[in-house]
């Protein structure tokens, strides 16, 4: 049987080992986000709303999150959605209004980004570079990150391997940006319980196969407000560098994912859990 | 667009709810092995050897077990295997040493059974049957397995569908057995990075849905020796009443699995973590 | 990056080339089914109901698909339904019927076969005996129907590789028989428009890789009666032996697979459109 | 148990049916790429390499693939590739060397785009524009293809659903553009012994849901150059519109997946098989 290889490029020649493999920087990459570290000891929390719907939405919900222990906000301006008849997002003026939170909360921002010829915009107001589970073999989008001087939040496609995933991420390394975040948020798979199938395995593998931090998103992984906290503890347990969580401070109102975002309540008790796990394996909840 | 269901049985009326179904049992089921409980706050775990190989093999790995905290041994007489030139199992000759094993030991004993021609035999050996994946749907077997008045361990089938486990369960109860655990033990996916997708999110869903304990097999999970702590420790944070891991005395020696079994030392320091993990929920390991 | 092998069997040789490899029958099997031939130049079509329901439903239906040219029956009387209280199948009552209608019609028969116990007896009424894609890995029954010298219909499990898939033939083989016929009827994956995807790349594949015939079941492959038809045709065209189709003289009142089973006049119009695309790739339905 | 579904947009009224659904347009919709149309009775063959590499490899395929029936030459400028090591195309010099070969040839061009800011450029030089399957639910790209009057060619996304084709579809056309061709080509499962497994079930599906043109990729859908000939048999029996296949005057040699694409003998060899099988469903290729 023969098999599918690609052929060998013919005038490229990739580093040995490559940029993301774990001999590259064997004691670990720490990305630094507007301050707070990823990739240390610690464990980071990131929340926040799926997509920016107003001030006050973004305030209460920053200041909620913040209070209980979250480090980094997250909310999206510019919204992939299957349908063009969905919410796609406030735009410009999400980004503003991010802008204005991060001054009242101090909290660093991560956001999405879809399209190359908004990265330069997204950037002059985003701590951090989000790119979707959709776009994680955009490779226009990751060459343009990874000569963007932020971090990049890359999340794994929902179909993709472990494999496709590391080479998307050395698209932006390549490119002289190592402060890369990998998220797993769930896989395709014939089980449709679940929105996505959380690979909480690809935790450890990854962490195994690169220097770059790992971390979870139970929101999208699960589809489900109920099984987020339990996700969430098992993530940690396994050995996730963070986690980013939807949480909402009306989740019934929400324009976006409202049925798998915390409320604030949620979100604050699941951080006490968290706590116990994290210490249970020797780290600690970055505060 | 057409759905595709089948028709409604026509001379049948299921149970409402259903005998798995969490309403017919709130207070959730607890299953009784040979003296060890499972379904209640202690968590339990089963470990023994893929497939039983010799006295002194089995023995060693037993004693060594036990002492670590295993409340039952695992251990194959019959394997199930995708070539016909495995290793099939030692058969009778392998219930036999466990027996013996059972009575210098005093650990109850959960061994797989693949013929319906089989289950009287194994059954006055064993305390506990277990029905592997890729007979999660074999309904005759289901059915005998229903009428032994012996707890039944139930694997998800690689890609059974939640819904789908819980009906191959009902076969098991409609024959008067509620004695029934609940196994997952990994789903088939794209990624082959790992040997299956461990679907951690498959014990909350299940907990949600039906009284009877559900358990995590780490082994066949990952397939790999080296992560079988760590999806070990998430299986525990997420909810799970127990584990099945195996343990070889020599793994590099195993004629079936070694590379996914761990060494004695390697899961005595595991129950220790996994100690840390349980307490951090409020649980405790069975001892 | 460890790889997944299960380890090497220490007391077991394979054959080389195994005995379902091409090298082992370079022309090809013929499988004989009670003087039906399957594996030549001419393709064989296998039509009738998933279930034997009533002498009338049989008769008619088997009547009506032999005038359109159909060459083997088919019709379950011991049905694998995912539900304890779906529509289980008549039992031998089902057998003697299908018996009875073989002697009326002369169209020799294919049925299920689900248990070790019931191959004898099953065999005893049958011309073939169907493996389903849920026992594809019970080796226990793959054994038996390896003694027993009736040819076999194995259809590939839902969640089987093709490498899977032969060394389930081989176990069949390795007990001698060599008249078997390999069935691709879907397989799961993430779309759920269709019932399964029915893969037709699995034909040239196994017809590259091993000398048995090859047939494709469409009805569960797709489990819509409107896309049948035009999966037959591209069934034929990519080159398979014979197709499975269910066909009911009473869709709408089936008591099971109705939605997924062709009208009579349906099959026959499909009939005259395959001798179509059969000539084209220069074979002949088998008359 | 909770479904997952993404909140009801709030701002914005689906039409009703939607664009892309078959009752907006029940005749189905002609798409017109530079004179040759897609849609109607007669099958069209898109032939050409995977990459553009040099005017002799365009030349000598364009010629050879026109003289046997392809009407519309393929051939990729900028390539998407899962490793930033491999040959990415050659960029606007690949298109300077298309239109070069559509002077000389005559034929109508489609090749890739990825990035909004290329479209203008790309839609300079094509008469038809590629979105390759990672780029799918690049939804900012979908709608600035929507607003050039340039036919898309559209691949379904490995990972996506027949919903999801659909819904990025409607992203075009709901910017004004319907001249849009659905493109199968292999969907991600389980099996591997295929690079993907092709989804030939999706074009009744699609056909039966949209009044766009279906067309098939053999040559991505199984990755495996000995397939694509009886892969394509089977497309053309399914009810597809037409094929989109990989040529190339010395595969061995190609910059890019050589081991997918046909020699020049072995295209024309097919174009003769593919006429028999179009003229028995009562089609034609066009000519």
């Amino acid at each position: 049987m023969e098999t599918n290889q690609c052929n060998t490029p013919v005038n490229l020649a990739p580093p040995s080992p490559s940029r993301v493999g774990l001999e590259s920087n064997p004691q670990g990459t720490i990305v630094n986000v507007g301050g707070t570290k990823i990739g240390g000891t610690d464990i980071v929390i990131i929340a926040g709303p799926c997509a920016v719907e107003s001030w006050e939405q973004l305030f209460e919900t920053a200041m909620a999150v913040k209070s209980s222990g979250a480090k980094i906000l997250r909310g999206g301006a510019y919204k992939p959605r299957s349908s063009p008849y969905s919410f796609q997002g406030l735009g410009e003026e999400g980004l503003k209004l991010l802008a204005t939170i991060h001054k009242q909360t101090g909290l660093p921002l991560v956001t999405e980004v879809m399209d190359t010829r908004q990265i330069e915009m997204v950037a002059s107001y985003a701590d951090m570079l989000q790119i979707g589970s959709r776009n994680m073999q955009n490779f226009p989008l990751l060459k343009e990150a990874g000569m963007c001087r932020k971090p990049v939040l890359l999340k794994r496609g929902m179909m993709s391997t472990i494999e496709e995933f590391l080479l998307a991420a050395e698209y932006i390394l390549n490119q002289g940006n190592d402060q890369v975040i990998l998220c797993e948020r769930g896989i395709r798979t014939f089980e449709t319980s679940t929105r996505n199938t959380l690979d909480l395995s690809a935790v450890p593998m990854l962490k195994s196969l690169t220097h770059l931090p790992v971390i979870v998103d139970p929101s999208h992984g699960t589809g489900l407000r109920w099984m987020v906290p339990s996700m969430s503890k098992a993530a940690v347990a396994v050995g996730a560098d963070g986690l980013i969580i939807e949480v909402h401070y009306n989740p019934d109102q929400a324009l976006c994912d409202g049925h798998q975002s915390l409320s604030l309540d949620e979100f604050d008790r699941l951080m006490t859990d968290l706590k116990k796990i994290s210490h249970a394996i020797g780290r600690d909840i970055y505060l």
